[in-house]
């Protein structure tokens, strides 16, 4: 490997056959970059080990990247050959703490660490193929196969970065020192902070979709807003100036903390930073693969919720009030600077892309203008939580990227780290996590008088709003609720109710109503957009969203678990994301697995139909509705069960397929039609008769 | 001009900013080409003469190429601003003869040459700007904006060649020299003619997306078909052959003409072909501007009827059967002639582009592997009428440049001829006239035993088949017939009942209904496709087309005039294509305007209802009707009447929009909901609840 880390590509340039080798350069420095962070465990054991309760062992995450590069090119119909089907479903997600992350690990065994790395291998082999022979064009657009490549590749830059942090976490013991990674050899003193006037104005945020750089779905669209001058602090805050917020008892202080920060002392009972090791002699520092003295010069690393508490401790005290910046504070204080984005900005002049050292630094190395460390060294958490921006729209290879984190509860952290490399260090990239995650973050405090713009917290996803409506919202035309209809159909003609499987279970209504019949229910869905709706009723009892009425012209609607009845129901039911033509293998056992409007919207129904047999118990019933409404776009042409003609012309219809397909696991027992209707608009509507089909498990 | 016709672009390339060159250069050799064409008009008056009864004046044709750019660019929304309303609504459409087209040039009264002359010039600009500005990349597709200005250019191109046909028509004294269109100097005696043998096998016609060149939309899809060893002529039939023919009285004995031909014949009463001069010396030949003695060795120039009976002449003299090739066979000739397509074909191999002559040229003058003017010379009748491949879709931009030919009245012409350039000389070009037109055409006669391929001719256009069933088919959830519903409700507010229109006809249901009730009425369409079926009904007595069932299978299904009960009233409706932002002064005078379903579907509505109000009796009624499913894709959200937040974020309705644009000229009188049901699939469907209002103008 020539260099540690290359600089991420441009979207633009003139030769296609010259972007090829770019790219395969690119793509080639990150899988072996990635693979040089898990050199650090120090033995094969430590992949199983996990750096936190809360998250999947190591051997996961280093499935999980290459994974993710054959589940997008699959999903988006660009290969249609797994390489591994296991693999691509049990490494395939849970990467934040999402209730729909799957964390029981021992409900499937993981693989051995040389079958992972012969399937990277054979991932790697069949990626550089693809970037050799795609067709696509310059500039390269969210709508190119090529794309989607980029997509993989800045996917494991992220878990570069973050893997990084989990490796840090471990106890040293299991980790190595690997030669490539460097630890910063300067340290010294605490440097004495001040505060800078920073210069407010019109603030504009966000990009458009021909901007020469890749970026994820969260930072396109445009957002503006007008601040006034503020002052923020000159450098991050060191752990020198934390250390006077520890030794005044900070961790202690029921007052610096609010009512999150009080809930993580409380599971945590921290009474330090995270990476600080308490000693006889004091704290040391834990980089790495080391513990080192404590390095009182370079920045702290906490999370969102100690970088708030320190404010409120240093607002106390001074009488002044601290605050984290908000993201437009930042983009002022990153003009200030006179930074330039990526790729103009030289590597050299920044704590960035594993350039200097894979450590912080001290944060008074690297200035801009007078301001230090506005990018780069740890990353800067922010007052603001991560919303979309007006024009938001996912991309359809990744409609989970970033609409999860839209919940008000994840902060924006700003300005990259040491070990943040592509995506992470352009100008425009935004990443948000719980207040509670660590990153290699740290704080710049601010005083200012700017307010943060209050967003309501409706469902801004029209899709999703869809939805809701459709399972939660009024009747029309006189047609009754969909998924009532089909779970008390269902139930019905089920024997045993103990467990039962909502596949497809959008926004979550059916589960809820088949858990008035059985003791577990859990709905799975392709969507983390949908399931986001079902988990939140759950957790939060209840959900806002918009009904469309007109044009742009939306009405505010809000259901309760309480109007709903569901608040008995809800320990029953839970949810998770899935891929019903992969299902991972512990989704098994049920005596009634209920797939509405699924079947031909899967990219291979055929591979689901097969598989479901054996998750159904013995006399379990298998519940399909449909319209058969077969779509190219969803399906491939020649993996629809029916709506074609033969090669002799005669039509083949899907429920005569289904019989065929169905027949050696299942005996046909009952078919009748559903009606639904969804509402596009107050005027405009489908109205669709779904077949409801009822098999039982011989 | 260096060089009188370029060879087109390709839609590849390496770099975008030596595209642009390359297309600026190519569409000012077009457009500078097309207006030399037009300096073959003797003055000025000629321009208001026609060279057939049944076609515009020339002056149609010389604004007509010009505002076509504009009037795809505004329908595109690539451009928002008109250069000249007027002349864009009366050059916009009418090249085939069909029955929508709007012949009596009476109604308007059309512009001077120099004010068309300086229209020209400001589009020309407008187009130069936007090659130099648009943004764009390699290869151009055809969803990219390029893509409308390469489709402008090669729309001029076709009127390069057809205005040469009409200007050839024209009586010679309307017509002088110019001095870069040369005649062919090599006149001779009669070339004998001979039969080679051409090898069939599998032949695949059509062209995929990706193809390097530009394409018209019936060029893309699939076609295969197994073919026989077969026989073909060595030369395309010479003046000097079909001499004999017409010495025969080939044009008076009935036998060798079928029925379209005996209309042919009596409608025109000719008696040779129509570039002959009868002399008391015998024919002379009439070339583009001048008569010259005949070029016995030169090919004839015939219309596919002409050619048809020339072949049962020969069949009949020689007891072998003669017929006009196949597509599938030219193609198989074209194999056996070794050609390659352009641009790897130099111009100079053949009699195109108007690189040696302005005129045919001896039939033995341009061979390839034997055999002769596989391109070039002349077009070639076929005898396949055109059709659309497996897969073929409308451009958005042009979505009835194909489909109305597609009625098994339209034969193929194969080949190209002196004075084709562009598109026209490629080899996946597939161009169709009626057979009674005239092109720069001839034949070639071929002794073949393969059979014609049978297709019916069902409507194979899934959106116009829709509204088929939508306007004409059955009820759906007990929904009325929409169409017959608001023709009823209008006509019941209707004082006067002489004239109506119906805009946005679609198939045309409403308009037969109006004609229940009113002495006449116009039906106006933006789109051809839905048009033809009103039109087809009017005129053949019916329409059959295909109901989508399930996935890709369907049911056929036909109606009739005689079962609608619409015999009697027919000779009352009349349908037209027209643009309901830019109508045509001459629509006007009527007693109820009725627009169903059209306001959120304009490019911009606010035109329509600000224009509307002239063209309606004092005392007249306006009825809309519309579910205000306002869309960016129909209309820039900056032109929505209704359905936003405004300013002050009070929302805007729809209709409270209408009464306050309408208050100025209407009265508003009655509104009320009127639900419709359009079915996807047996099982799918949109059902929607229009607002229907009526107003009336004071």
């Amino acid at each position: 490997m020539s260099k540690l880390s290359m600089y991420p590509i441009t979207l633009d340039g003139k030769s296609v056959d010259e972007k090829r080798q770019e790219i395969i350069a690119y793509f080639n420095n990150t899988f072996d970059l990635f693979e040089k962070v898990f050199e650090l465990l120090r033995d094969e054991s430590v992949f199983y080990k996990k750096s936190e309760p809360t998250r999947h062992p190591m051997i996961f995450y280093f499935g999980h990247t290459a994974t993710f590069f054959i589940n997008k090119l699959i999903n988006m119909k660009i290969i249609s050959e797994r390489i591994n089907p296991e693999f691509e479903s049990i490494f395939a997600v849970g990467v934040d703490e999402m209730d729909w992350d799957d964390m029981e690990e021992s409900r499937y065994r993981w693989p051995k660490v040389t079958d992972v790395r012969s399937y990277r291998d054979k991932v790697r082999t069949v990626v550089n193929g693809l970037i050799e022979s795609l067709e696509f064009s310059l500039p390269i657009r969210d709508d190119s196969p090529m794309w989607i490549i980029l997509m993989g590749i800045e996917h494991e830059r992220i878990h570069i970065e973050t893997s990084l942090v989990l490796h840090r976490q471990m106890p040293i013991e299991f980790i190595q020192k690997v030669e490539d990674f460097i630890l910063c050899p300067h340290a010294g003193e605490v440097v004495k902070n001040e505060m800078l006037q920073i210069k407010g104005g019109f603030i504009e945020l966000g990009k458009n979709k021909e901007h020469h750089l890749y970026g994820w779905d969260n930072e396109y669209g445009s957002y503006s807003e007008e601040i006034d001058d503020f002052q923020a602090a000159k450098y991050l805050v060191s752990n020198g100036e934390f250390l006077e917020f520890v030794e005044a008892g900070g961790y202690e202080n029921e007052s610096y903390w609010d009512e999150e920060g009080l809930e993580f002392l409380r599971r945590s009972g921290v009474k330090h930073p995270h990476f600080w090791v308490a000693s006889k002699d004091g704290y040391k520092y834990r980089a790495l693969a080391e513990i080192i003295e404590m390095p009182l010069n370079w920045p702290v690393d906490v999370n969102a919720l100690e970088a708030e508490a320190f404010c409120r401790y240093k607002s106390q005290k001074e009488g002044v009030e601290y605050k984290l910046p908000s993201e437009a504070e930042y983009a002022a204080i990153y003009k200030a600077s006179g930074l330039y984005d990526i790729p103009e900005l030289h590597e050299s002049r920044a704590n960035i892309n594993f350039y200097h050292y894979a450590s912080s630094c001290p944060v008074d190395e690297f200035g801009f203008n007078g301001i230090y460390d506005v990018i780069g060294n740890v990353w800067q958490w922010s007052r603001t939580p991560i919303r979309g921006f007006a024009g938001f729209e996912v991309h359809e290879a990744y409609d989970d990227f970033s609409t999860p984190t839209f919940d008000e509860k994840h902060a924006l952290i700003l300005g990259a780290s040491w070990a943040s490399s592509g995506n992470l260090i352009m100008k425009h990239s935004r990443y948000a996590f719980r207040k509670h995650f660590f990153q290699n973050a740290g704080f710049r405090y601010v005083v200012s008088e700017n307010e943060a713009k209050e967003e309501d917290i409706y469902e801004s996803d029209a899709l999703v709003s869809q939805y809701c409506e459709f399972q939660y919202g009024d009747e029309r035309f006189g047609v009754e609720n969909f998924a009532v209809k089909c779970a008390d159909i269902a139930a019905g003609f089920a024997d045993k109710k103990i467990k039962a499987l909502d596949l497809g279970c959008a926004t979550g209504r059916a589960s809820f109503e088949l858990a008035k019949y059985f003791d577990a229910v859990e709905g799975i869905d392709f969507s983390v957009r949908f399931i986001g709706v079902g988990s939140k009723l759950k957790n939060d009892g209840y959900v806002a969203y918009n009904v469309p009425l007109e044009g742009d012209i939306t009405r505010e609607k809000k259901i309760t678990l309480q109007e709903l009845g569901y608040e008995t129901l809800k320990d029953k039911v839970s949810f998770w994301q899935g891929d019903a033509c992969n299902l991972k293998p512990n989704f098994t056992g049920y005596d009634l697995v209920m797939a509405t409007n699924l079947i031909d919207r899967l990219y291979n129904p055929k591979l689901f139909l097969e598989d479901i047999a054996k998750r159904i118990n013995r006399g379990g019933i298998l519940v399909l509705t449909s319209p058969y409404t077969w779509q190219e776009s969803s399906t491939a042409n020649e993996l629809w069960l029916g709506g074609y003609y033969d090669d002799d012309g005669r039509p083949i219809r899907t429920i005569d397929a289904l019989r065929e397909l169905l027949q050696k696991d299942f005996d046909f027992v009952h078919s009748e039609d559903v009606e639904f209707v969804i509402a596009e608009t107050a005027r405009k509507h489908q109205h669709t008769v779904s077949e409801l089909s009822v098999w039982k498990r011989r």
